[in-house]
């Protein structure tokens, strides 16, 4: 069996030609928005959420085209998010993944509708491809799927992020916003990977869930250390922001020591939540070790 | 039997209250958004695609619970992209159905996240509620509507609309850009309201498909003469926006008289696309003509 960094390399570049095979293609009307899509979707970020999803698959001996599409809308959720994030009524960040960000380097009104498209071919994707035998269970992935991604998901903890700017938040309020924000698209790309194959008991799922729940804040966590830490050459997007943009992070509140602590009892209970899992859980204990030791 | 007028005003203000109890409540957080989403979608507008899908779920007899589902799935989809339309970066709109829009009533960055949740809810919508008997018609719906949605429907649409600002469009070119900007969900919800009764045969679908696309198409041409003869206060929105902002419109293209003639046309077109369908298709017809004859 391959080492992690091995079979992650060997994922994202497979992954790659995943989403360029799905997005539209860049000569198909209307060209410019399609160009921006992939501009927005390719050749970016670790691919986390989707190496989560490959990685519970991997957990019910999942067919792995069914787990590319399911991954692929998760990422397509995230990507759209990001452009939006990025945009001047938001964020308004010109730096990501290294390069400029979908309205810089297009426009913003491209930029919206860039945003607008993705999410619309994350569900479109999941309901035209087959991601299990039974259908009304991937009905039930597509909820799940729509209720990370919305109002009491992750655009939901985008609301509350910009609320809390220049507010002096508590660490429960701060994680609510983070299992919203961030945590719950991480969850779902878990779960939707795990529904791609074998049938698992709800205690198995709920197991799971708890795992991606864990490793949600952690990454959030690490997030916060690294930019508090980082130069913006490393991290390939503004480095510092949220502390110039008067954002609450786990380092702000807690210090960069405690921060550091939180991750590793985060780390440490997402890997108890796989006890019961066995040498099939491998790629997500290995992620879970990932997430919480990158340095970018 | 009621006339038309009576079943329509009956339909809306029964769909105004499904809206408000399918919309996420104002007391549950994040209250903001929540009340953003409520304040773009309700009290507002004619519910043309709506009452559309109403129409067509008579023509089958359908369950009335699952054509509500499908009806505010639709009418979601369109709200988030007035939403999102009237940002500054798009059409920058201040006057929407008579109200502030969303920006100016709240602020950028939440309009950016009511759109993005409103379309998300749509398809949790679609995928949490019955609404066909066999669930893989129902994934079909979801296929359905993200089509019409997205990069190669609706939000295409609007990318072109954007590329032709100051250009010479053709009236084929026109026709292009709204066949997807307005045309591909107002199809989609003569479709959907079709898939929630009992099954018509492919023909039959294909018929109701051009009725669609006809009174789509209708809709849009009379949108045109309206908007550049009506005044603000009568239409509710910013009257002649589009020749402001030098939008081609089948008006500046073609002329009044031979916008209305192509409107007589369209009508003349979708009535007959009914004409195998018997007294069930009355609602439809009498769609097509509020449609066409609308004042406002």
């Amino acid at each position: 069996m391959p080492d992690f960094q091995t079979w992650a390399n060997a994922q994202q570049r497979r992954f790659e030609d995943v989403l360029r095979r799905l997005l539209p293609q860049p000569d198909m009307a209307p060209q410019r928005l399609h160009a921006a899509m992939r501009y927005a979707v390719l050749d970016g970020g670790k691919r986390v959420r989707p190496l989560l999803a490959f990685a519970a698959g991997e957990l019910v001996n999942a067919d792995i085209a069914r787990v590319n599409i399911a991954a692929a809308a998760v990422e397509l959720i995230h990507a759209y998010s990001l452009v939006h994030d990025d945009m001047p009524c938001m964020d308004n960040d010109v730096l990501r993944r290294g390069k400029p960000t979908c309205h810089v380097e297009y426009d913003e009104a491209t930029a919206l509708l860039v945003g607008d498209s993705l999410q619309c071919l994350a569900f479109q994707l999941m309901a035209e491809h087959r991601l299990n035998d039974d259908p009304a269970c991937q009905l039930a992935m597509i909820k799940l799927l729509a209720t990370a991604s919305g109002s009491r998901g992750m655009a939901g903890g985008q609301a509350i992020d910009l609320a809390s700017v220049g507010k002096q938040l508590t660490v429960p309020e701060l994680e609510f916003m983070h299992i919203h924000k961030t945590g719950a698209l991480i969850r779902a790309a878990v779960l939707l990977g795990a529904h791609c194959g074998n049938a698992l008991d709800q205690a198995q799922l709920d197991r799971l869930d708890h795992f991606g729940k864990c490793v949600g804040l952690a990454f959030q966590v690490v997030d916060d250390v690294l930019d508090s830490e980082a130069d913006t050459a490393t991290l390939g997007k503004t480095a510092g922001k949220d502390a110039e943009h008067d954002k609450p992070t786990y380092v702000t509140l807690l210090g960069v020591q405690a921060a550091r602590k939180m991750a590793a009892e985060l780390h440490r209970e997402a890997l108890d939540a796989l006890s019961g899992f066995g040498e099939g859980a491998r790629r997500l204990r290995e992620l879970a070790d990932f997430i919480v030791l990158r340095k970018f």
